[in-house]
């Protein structure tokens, strides 16, 4: 598996960028979080003059022995059936994508079925058709999730070639709820039952079905060491490989849109092998999955946005990002005080 | 003054457009806020296709007779020196507006100021140059208000003959938060303490010394019976002319979009007038002014948008532009379980 090498964005350009920011004809601080993005984006880039190249958007699609269970509301043969609409463009990420410019590409990284060869869009990193049913054993072995995070990279170092300095993530996967809720109980410590939801819309009683499967696995495995064995243990193939992608991401000092639950699953993994990625996210969306906000909390983190939406796909960062191209915007665009001839403040 | 004919939307269509929304391939419900967008969108436009179309955004500015009285961090002649900078492109509201092509136009509704003739995109409709001290006496006789009230709705009538469907709205005003305030707890009746903010970014001391004269304010006029009686006791001229170009907007169908504390309050006066202006409305952006989460309770709704801003000028509202256009789009363009044949939730 490769190492990566991430180092924290410089801060030797923070006051300058902050006094430019502050000299915007605007009271201080009147642009809110925007500020705090302009910020952290030109700190990412270490200029003053940040901007936004070639955005991408990556679905990473697999499906889930564990979905065998009955812990989803929708037949494992929704994640093939929906790679396909993102390859026709009629899902929500691709009406998004679209709007906002996001060049998309589909990675298969293990969904059960085989796909035409040479599909437009689809990127073909199959480690096998689905994963191990985790309540009985590893859902892949360790040699598996470090193909993955070898391969997530790959991918990232792709588009990186082709000037891509932004990348959002998203999923597809039936079952990878369960997935991402095994590995935050296991990385944050927090009781399995808090970290459950109803996934595509689960009812009481198959959530409480949902739960109690997730609990006897948990017992099953018992304690885990390591980011890398839960990771294999409990992960996804497309979530291991998202864990690659943002390492690379940020390796390559590349802005990291994290979408909801299963990419903020994978960011938590990815986090724990190297805290250093954290500075490179930017966070999209709460989702209305229940154990999001412990995630959040658990990073010190506020999404941007709040807008009830628990697709997954990618939509809550594509969703996020005109947020981003406004807060380059304003930095490189507006006019000071000064070049504009408007009296400052009062003192 | 003109009397408004508001509809409220035809509820003909709301349960074609929800079976619409729910056939789109995505678990129910799971697009949130974005789906009641559409479907508020649809309603207002009569169609299961709508459109945005040569979307507007419309800053009013004015100067206000209570800025004598220390109630702004900024000298009065900011007003001006602001909508010079709106005319040279370089505030956050151009930076915004270019970003999302928002046709921008500043209407002097009473800026203390002679502006050269003839300056793109600025509209002429000065009532006067700034309103009279409300401390002392009416900010502007009723007459005057009811001319703003038509001046108002005639330029958003210009701009729907342009074909214009969605409108937002901006202001610019030193001391225009105190003017809303008082609106605010005249129609509201809240405390005038808890309607008071710190404006552009008052401190500690003068926050309280602001209050202090709102509160004198008060106790000069007394109780008044009518919204236009608030509103030309304590409005601002810019003010006043958005009550009538929301009047007419929704007169028109066309899309509300309201930004800060200030819009808010000049939509709460045209609420109190017609409260068929509700349906046409987005509530764009949760003000950090003190006082406009309590508007927002008053007229039950949560805005789109909590990014921790406090600029007006409608960036507010011009940031929560691209989601109306993702649920416009997604209601369009987005394929439904059938036509891409993917498997329904399990029963």
């Amino acid at each position: 598996m490769k190492s990566f090498r991430i180092q924290p964005p410089d801060q030797s350009l923070r006051a300058a960028l902050q006094t430019k920011i502050d000299n915007k004809t605007k009271p201080l601080g009147a642009l809110g979080r925007l500020e705090a993005l302009a910020l952290q984006i030109g700190l990412i880039q270490g200029t003053s003059t940040p901007t936004l190249h070639a955005p991408h958007m990556l679905i990473f699609a697999g499906d889930h022995g564990i979905a065998a269970e009955g812990v989803s509301a929708y037949p494992q043969e929704v994640t093939w059936q929906m790679v396909m609409n993102f390859l026709q463009g009629g899902a929500a990420i691709n009406v998004f994508s679209k709007q906002h410019q996001l060049q998309l590409y589909v990675v298969d990284a293990g969904v059960n079925y085989d796909f035409p060869e040479n599909l437009p869009g689809l990127l073909s990193h199959k480690i096998a058709k689905g994963t191990q049913n985790f309540l009985h054993e590893q859902a892949m072995k360790i040699e598996a999730a470090q193909r993955c995070i070898d391969q997530g990279a790959e991918v990232v170092t792709s588009i990186f070639n082709k000037g891509c300095n932004v990348v959002g993530f998203g999923e597809m996967g039936i079952g990878n709820t369960s997935s991402a809720s095994m590995l935050m109980s296991g990385l944050l410590n927090i009781p399995i039952d808090q970290c459950t939801g109803r996934g595509t819309g689960l009812d009481d009683e198959r959530l409480h079905h949902k739960i109690d499967i997730l609990t006897k696995a948990q017992q099953r495995h018992g304690a885990l060491a390591s980011p890398l064995e839960l990771l294999a243990t409990f992960g996804g193939f497309e979530i291991a490989q998202m864990v690659g992608a943002m390492l690379q991401a940020a390796e390559h000092k590349m802005i990291i849109l994290v979408d909801g639950f299963i990419v903020s699953a994978a960011f938590l993994v990815a986090h724990a092998i190297d805290p250093n990625l954290k500075s490179y996210g930017v966070f999209c969306h709460r989702s209305q999955e229940q154990g999001h906000a412990h995630m959040m909390r658990a990073l010190d983190v506020q999404p941007l946005l709040d807008l009830g939406m628990r697709l997954g796909e990618g939509t809550g960062a594509a969703m996020a990002y005109p947020l981003l191209a406004s807060a380059v915007a304003f930095l490189n665009e507006m006019a000071s005080f000064e070049s504009a001839h408007v009296s400052e403040k009062n003192s």
